[in-house]
């Protein structure tokens, strides 16, 4: 199944939100060889169990790891908030989460230091992005939208409803953040199904908030861990190029569903996904 | 874990959801030890295909018979749809799904003989509530309901939000019933979550149209059932006496989760749950 010589990079998610860091990897990592495993059998991770999601993660973590990979990417926000330390305990190559990627990127643009965060019930409940901000120096209110998903996954992306839930969240989340004595300036995208209301989140919030989702910063810091890793030659690293980059899809759940949905999510075509059976 | 001389009954669901049809059930066979099964680490089942359905439904069937069921309903609408067929071959008791109770209850009401039924995706996909109503004489048309549940167990039951998004799906279903000549007198609610909307629908709706949930008319079969086959004396069934029936609850993620949200559907509060691991 593997191509001789590409650097083999797994992508996992509960879903096919994660395909949003895929398609800002691909740029990044033309010469590298993609397998995208979304756990759609037991989807959506975000009102699950910290038992469970990790169970499942590492179960999703050491399938890609058997199919060769080199490097595992937790395209996951629910999972690698939850189940990143047990991935990692689990797994035999370098581990990357979005938590820290995103918060990362947070630091680097909020001036106020205060950051929302908006994310699944699990996520916000574990506090993983909270740890992670603080780690920067930064305070942040932490908001769950359990309703995002399934608007999105109903293609609702621009819907006066979805309009109406995202201003209730934003609200609960600005009485919450002044409660606290936060001015947040910047509003994390917790979760990969999130930039896909970036339009509309981008006319709910003020001008001088900016919006930040995990998928650009998390595909730079692979390349450049797989750089120090010298695991990519130098000459295969052209951003921009991402025709030569290959990649296999693989779901637990109907690989018809992945391909309609999931071209939605990676902005472009799937033409190929394998049903495979963690047993789940 | 049995209590000697009591008929044991398996109410399987992929969540909480069932747990209406349990509350349905209660003062029916007052008498019965239950065995109430959510799949909780695995739902929802409404946006999963055919294949996974089935084969969760049948471990879980299976789970409660090993319990000692005589008995099984299948309160997940999803599953009777799906797996129903499924489930009776692997099982060795009698199994009773709602779609057909329902189907059953729909013929009953209807005047028009015109009937929408209000479902998720997998259970519309499947048609099986078009076939059960034809085989009453009935015509339906189905309409996938998909934010109801995430709205419901958001809690968002008497929100503008939900008003709007249930006037949306009532819309749509009322211009695809005049396109297919239709005039529908009856809604048939094909999720167990739904019955939590029944004030909002009841608003949405004209006075003269029926709404009908499976709960009721599914414990009515049961206990017809149970009769016939001689499983309960006559002194033991007498309606209203909910006390001394015993209810053990059992679900494959969260148990706190399953207290908080499961107390909603059941109607009064559940204590003790018990997490088990179906492997999935």
């Amino acid at each position: 199944m593997t191509t001789p010589g590409k650097v083999r990079i797994g992508v996992f998610d509960s879903g096919f939100g994660g395909l949003t860091v895929l398609r800002a990897l691909l740029p990044q990592i033309p010469s590298a060889e993609f397998f995208y495993l979304g756990d759609t059998a037991r989807l959506p991770y975000g009102s699950k169990s910290q038992a469970t999601v990790a169970r499942y993660a590492v179960e999703s973590a050491q399938l890609l790891e058997s199919y060769g990979a080199d490097y595992l990417v937790i395209a996951c926000n629910t999972a690698s908030a939850l189940a990143l330390d047990a991935i990692k305990s689990a797994a035999h190559v370098p581990v990357l989460g979005v938590i820290e990627t995103g918060a990362g990127s947070a630091a680097a643009a909020s001036a106020t230091r205060d950051v929302l965060v908006l994310a699944t019930q699990a996520t916000v409940d574990s506090h993983a992005y909270a740890r992670a901000c603080a780690a920067h120096g930064l305070r942040s209110i932490e908001k769950a939208c359990p309703l995002l998903v399934p608007l999105i996954e109903e293609g609702w992306t621009d819907q006066p409803v979805t309009r109406e839930v995202l201003r209730i969240y934003l609200q609960q989340a600005q009485t919450e953040s002044k409660a606290a004595g936060l001015a947040f300036d910047t509003v994390l995208l917790g979760c990969t199904h999130y930039p896909l209301l970036r339009g509309l989140l981008r006319e709910a919030l003020p001008e001088d908030v900016t919006i930040l989702d995990s998928a650009e910063s998390t595909a730079q810091r692979v390349r450049a861990q797989l750089e120090s890793l010298k695991s990519l030659a130098t000459n295969h690293s052209r951003p921009g190029d991402a025709n030569v980059a290959v990649c296999h899809f693989f779901a637990t759940d109907s690989v018809d569903k992945f391909r309609t949905l999931g071209s939605r999510f990676l902005g472009q075509p799937i033409e190929k996904v394998e049903l495979i059976d963690l047993g789940g």
